[in-house]
């Protein structure tokens, strides 16, 4: 496999991360998982876009403008011959010396990988309510993409255990925010909803365009809502899914819907 | 500088993370920073055992036992011929293909680095009240030390534009937690408090020392306790230190009793 690090095209057998990365240590960064088909990327500039807020958030600069790391992506794209797949953009803060304050000059690590076996959720999906952890939504970091993504790992994981294929999470106050790793979506009354970025939901590249396209609206929703709904949809920008089932029990499907959504917001 | 990688000492220019290392891509993993004193490591048994209970709750296995990561720490203290200063051990889920759920059989990376210079918190400090974030009470990884970190990341950040040198989280019903990576100690009324973990306190080493040889209670406490206090501390592996004033307001000291506590918690 051919990785992008830093500007240059590397084996990924000689790409190496220093131990002193705060990606590595602190998970001090952002990422960000653009589907490609046909070997294109897919909402690339909306995804710089989401990048680039996260990182002002977190103070990190981004050495390379769009351009830069679109050919970036067009070219570890080209060199794995991926047509269908998944890019991953990671970027930290690089690698600093120890205590949390961030040095005055950051050095910032930029890493692109392209597979084409993506682990894209297809399908419908069996979620658990996640019990184990809950999004935090009083934290800048539930509206970032960034690397500390242990909530979404362990709240995957209780789905595994449970033998479902994801959880659904809900913030401290009790409300949905998101799946592990992709937007939640009802469809109540003929309306299609979404937990607000205020309750925890991370502003997902599907969602937006579900929102734009759709005419999908923000609310807060309650896990009782889930019963009440028409549908029950998961969209990340690798797919969109609809939840059959929630704890062990039968939610109502609209899959015609599901595909004309999918169409229109890839 | 010298560092030990899964077992071997190298020269830190010759150490590398694979970009595949889930502690990179998703912050999958822990830390321990351990006190170094006359060339040897403090409570070192208390932070294994800490570790352990982190991977035990992460569901990463340990590959050494803690005699092995003695000699570790031994040998990467004594190659770097550090007297005083700090050793960390980084312990990730290793390098993984990407998707949330960790793969079957983890192959962890250990890393071990120690530093003469040791950014140890010393003297008073003044602190503000994180307005940025909140700590996770509701999430496991508020009570073991993660890579997550950025929640302490945001608030030493803001603490450093407020002019303070660190800042005291609330969790998400407003009550205190911790330091952005000490524990906080209030005494009032003569009896020294600390916030329990169930109000999002990780378990600190310092901490449980100040429990159990100082008769430190867990109580919750508010901000506003912090105002009618007679002290208020910040306790870490690396020292022990006086809250000269918060948010701009002087509060109450007890210095003499700060010393006597370090003394007997080291």
């Amino acid at each position: 496999m051919t990785v992008w690090l830093n500007g240059t095209l590397l084996a990924s057998g000689d790409a190496a991360i220093d131990p002193d990365d705060r990606g590595f240590t602190l998970g001090d960064g952002l990422f960000e998982t653009v589907r490609v088909a046909g070997g294109q990327t897919a909402q690339l500039h909306r995804h710089l876009g989401r990048l680039r807020a996260g990182a002002a958030v977190l103070g990190i600069p981004v050495p390379w403008d769009d351009d830069a790391l679109g050919a970036a992506f067009a070219a570890t794209i080209g060199a794995n011959a991926v047509r269908d797949g998944s890019a991953r953009l990671t970027l930290s803060r690089g690698p600093a010396p120890r205590g949390l304050l961030p040095p005055e000059a950051s050095r910032p690590t930029g890493l692109i990988t392209a597979a084409a076996a993506s682990p894209a959720p297809a399908g419908p999906v069996h979620a658990v309510l996640c019990t184990t952890t809950r999004r935090n939504e009083w934290s800048p970091l539930s509206r970032i993409k960034s690397l500390n993504y242990l909530d979404g790992v362990l709240a995957r994981i209780e789905a595994e255990r449970r033998g479902a294929g994801d959880a659904l999470l809900l913030n401290t106050r009790g409300l949905l925010a998101e799946a592990s790793a992709a937007s939640l979506l009802v469809l109540r009354r003929g309306r299609l909803l979404t937990p607000p970025v205020s309750d925890g939901a991370l502003p997902g590249i599907r969602r937006a365009l579900l929102i734009e396209r759709c005419g999908a609206a923000e609310a807060s929703l309650s896990p009782e809502a889930l019963r009440e709904a028409e549908a029950v949809f998961l969209g990340s920008s690798l797919g969109l899914r609809a939840v059959a089932a929630l704890d062990g029990q039968a939610l109502s499907r609209r899959d015609d819907l599901l595909a004309e959504l999918d169409r229109r917001t890839r």
